[in-house]
């Protein structure tokens, strides 16, 4: 399935700017960073409920917001994107 | 349907701040704001094309990035909320 984060975090301070990027790259194991602070991810029930445990683990609860969206397996006509820097596919091959 | 509209703009910049007022406001015509730059917007298909046209009119193509996705009718449980400031249930009373 496809899940969607989004977290939002105060990027003015040194210690947001550091949890946003271990949000990033906790993220990155699983999928695409495809905004500043969204990620896509395709994982299994599992992997969804890891994530979340893990994630969760990472923000400080007190300032931060974090958001998960379920779109399910059926999500290529679910998304659509205007403007600057559109995502690759994140099941296609990946070009280097 | 339950549409989740994200926009990255750089609000280090006058501009860019001005920009994701505007998108905003736009956005809280048509539902709640539940991060800074995550909007969730309950619509029907002809309000989903309406907003893309209207939203995709207001952002710097160069170099913002704004994303649509589509939760569809049956969305209260595809989505979790974790840390600071739960939003509240766009089709429920209005608590003042």
């Amino acid at each position: 399935m496809l899940i969607l984060i989004t977290y939002d975090v105060n990027t003015t301070t040194p210690e947001g700017r550091k949890r946003l990027s271990k949000v990033a790259k906790k993220c990155l194991a699983y999928g695409q960073r495809v905004q500043n602070s969204v990620f896509e991810c395709v994982v299994d029930a599992t992997q969804f409920k890891q994530i979340k445990l893990q994630l969760a683990d990472l923000i400080d609860s007190e300032t931060d917001s974090l958001r998960f969206y379920n779109l399910g397996d059926r999500y290529k006509s679910k998304v659509d994107h205007f403007g600057a820097r559109a995502s690759y596919d994140i099941e296609g091959p990946l070009i280097i």
